[in-house]
């Protein structure tokens, strides 16, 4: 038989402890932010019956992107493309006995069948995070303070993102009762906008022409409008704004400076129903889209259950950590392990019982005491990066008292158990 | 349409924060012990190509209870039903920059397609532990030790637990040069062996006799023997159970009291060559194997790497969870959040910066500036297991004094903001 291939699957990856730490890094700033703002942490299965996707996510994912199969049972199943469907399904089934306001975050894989690309895996991560029963913008203000505090507990200054902000129901006014489009034309209309940014000035006006004919000059201006207070008068009239500016108000008064209004952003899902934002890497190499998301009130009704509000966002490892690279922002990150401990000769036992007081005093220690070179054994560690090194030979057996090296200073010293714990903790 | 389910799929679980919280407990008490001793974490793909999984795990596994579909590129995949051949194939692709002793774990989900019962899931996570690169009995001792200190740690008393041991090496002497058998027919008794405890001992003798003919004397002498000094005197000579023998007694001297040797111990995967273990509950209503491990050299070997020794265990989170239930070791597990700031009236404002003050210091915090009554905002964050609460009335708003509630004492006290950081801290 010819050997296996040791690749990973076309599209995932594997982590080797390197790659762990900088994932493992991200998740606990995620995990550290989300649980200051009393988000608490669940998951669901990884597999959920495909018609959970057929009602909430869209076509093209199901039919086109999901890792969608039969079971042994002839139950039609799919891995997960996103999580909101799963949270749904669960918000639903226990929506009399939950307590509102109900925080919730995830971070899990996510599956997707996509051509990989730079940043784009089949298989990926995700932090959901949701805040469900509060109808006013206090969702809003909370939620967007925590996905900006995400970037700012990472080190990144406010010039290196930009917070856009819209309202789905201002889109909706403005496309259905100011430009007199359909429902269908509306649609069709959103969608367009939402590509904008990746198309030409002139295929932009060329399809907007072909969904609402020649007259596109009042759309060009909507599209043209930078603040509220451009927007046309009876549309600020009407009151539909009046959250989105208490929204900006309540931001720059708890310091959020770069949350600026955009009519252009929709973000994409079919399942908003009111404000939307996104975050922006202002970067010019990496000018785009971070992560983003909105406010939707009807997700439990195709269980049978009331609509119930809520606002949130997800967002991805693979473009975190892009930015994180991208603005040099990846801190030193050291091994779990804080020290080695290298016996020399015959002293097997004592680095033995050495390592057992340091990890009763919650240090974590990794023993070698295997027959080679002390120089291979000190190399091992160094590119294992674990920060401490202790040698112990049989005169430091004797004297119990062990040399301690700092392999990043390279300083060296004698010390006590008693004083290495100490040093180390 | 009719409405969709809000049941999970079949044999996989819902995590609410309360399940959660369960099995966060459970992985951080298996993360603190691993890195004690110096292992890191590592990851690799949900999905493998079928084929890893057909050279390294047992074909039941792979053939009726894997979860294998063709994808959209028409490459057969298997969903992980255990981690260790994704771990082979990452070693073998790095084994020359790899650094020994090489110290590995990972927490994570593992699929199987079997029928859903008590403590068994479609869809389950388990820990495993690896050590690569060391060849004699320090890694046993390590890895048995680590093992045992996880049980310890979640509180489990040595007479609650056993760590059965035997060897492999040991066992294949005895059916091969002792009992004369054949390698086919010394694979089918290591079966039946390792089926002993499931049937009755008329049916064991007569399948034993199926195998090896009437003469079972001397095998049920054997499967008697309960110590290494009761073994047959020249397998003693043969020097075969030197390591087994050095094991236990260091073992013992380190303090693990509850280790047994026990021949009829065969941990039944295919790749294991050396000394085996396995981890047994006592309690009289859940007897039986929680997890174990072995030595395995050579399974690096299919990718056309060299061998390389290795050990090591794999541990569900199932099973833990109904360990530390049988045994009343659950502790009472609090929510992630610290503190509900409740606003009543009209304070919003202040209840919102009291809460950016505390997060500031690092403290967890719900904001609750609903309409709600304020007995209902109570009884929600008795219910999310919240320990503290803060009422910010208009009088303790106008004041900067407010009143801090310990849930569980019912103890409530007027304090500043830096007063309560202090008390909260």
């Amino acid at each position: 038989m010819a050997n296996l291939s040791t690749q990973p699957y076309k599209g995932t990856r594997d982590f080797y402890p390197e790659d762990m730490r900088l994932q493992k890094y991200i998740f606990s700033v995620w995990r550290t932010i989300a649980e200051a703002y009393g988000y608490e942490e669940y998951n669901g299965p990884t597999l959920e019956l495909t018609d959970l996707y057929r009602s909430k996510t869209g076509e093209e994912i199901v039919n086109e992107q999901s890792y969608t199969f039969t079971d042994r049972g002839g139950r039609e199943v799919t891995m997960r493309p996103e999580m909101t469907p799963t949270l749904a399904r669960m918000v639903a089934a226990r929506q009399q006995e939950l307590n509102y306001p109900l925080r919730l975050y995830n971070i899990g894989n996510r599956f997707r069948y996509e051509r990989p690309q730079k940043g784009r895996f089949r298989e990926f991560w995700q932090m959901d995070v949701d805040i469900f029963g509060v109808e006013d913008i206090s969702a809003e203000l909370e939620v967007i303070k925590l996905a900006s505090n995400i970037m700012k507990a990472f080190g990144a200054k406010d010039e290196m993102y930009k917070i856009r902000i819209n309202s789905r129901k201002l889109v909706s006014l403005l496309l259905g009762e100011y430009l007199k489009l359909d429902i269908q034309d509306a649609l069709r209309m959103t969608k367009l906008i939402d590509r904008k940014d990746k198309m030409s000035e002139a295929a932009f006006a060329q399809q907007a022409e072909s969904i609402m004919g020649k007259d596109t000059d009042k759309l060009m201006a909507l599209l043209s409008i930078k603040s509220i207070d451009g927007l046309p008068a009876d549309v600020i009239e009407s009151g539909t704004v009046e959250d989105l500016r208490q929204l900006f108000e309540k931001l720059s008064a708890e310091g959020v400076n770069n949350a600026q209004f955009d009519l252009t952003l929709m973000r994409g899902l079919d399942y908003y129903t009111g404000i939307v934002f996104e975050i922006f890497d202002t970067s010019p190499d990496n000018n785009r889209s971070m992560f983003g998301g909105g406010r939707y009130d009807d997700l439990t009704a195709v269980f049978g259950a009331p609509s119930i509000p809520a606002f949130g966002f997800a967002y991805g490892d693979a473009v975190m950590s892009e930015f994180l690279i991208g603005h040099n922002l990846v801190p030193d990150l050291a091994s779990s392990t804080k020290v080695a401990v290298l016996s020399i000769g015959d002293t097997a036992e004592t680095a033995q019982n050495l390592s057992s007081e340091l990890r009763k005093a919650g240090i974590n220690v990794a023993l070698d005491t295997g027959e080679r070179k002390i120089e291979n054994k000190l190399k091992a560690t160094i590119k294992n990066k674990i920060p401490f090194a202790i040698f112990v030979g049989e005169e430091e057996a004797k004297s119990q008292m062990y040399s301690l090296k700092d392999l990043k200073s390279q300083k060296e010293q004698k010390l006590s158990t008693a004083d290495i714990v100490q040093k180390l903790k």
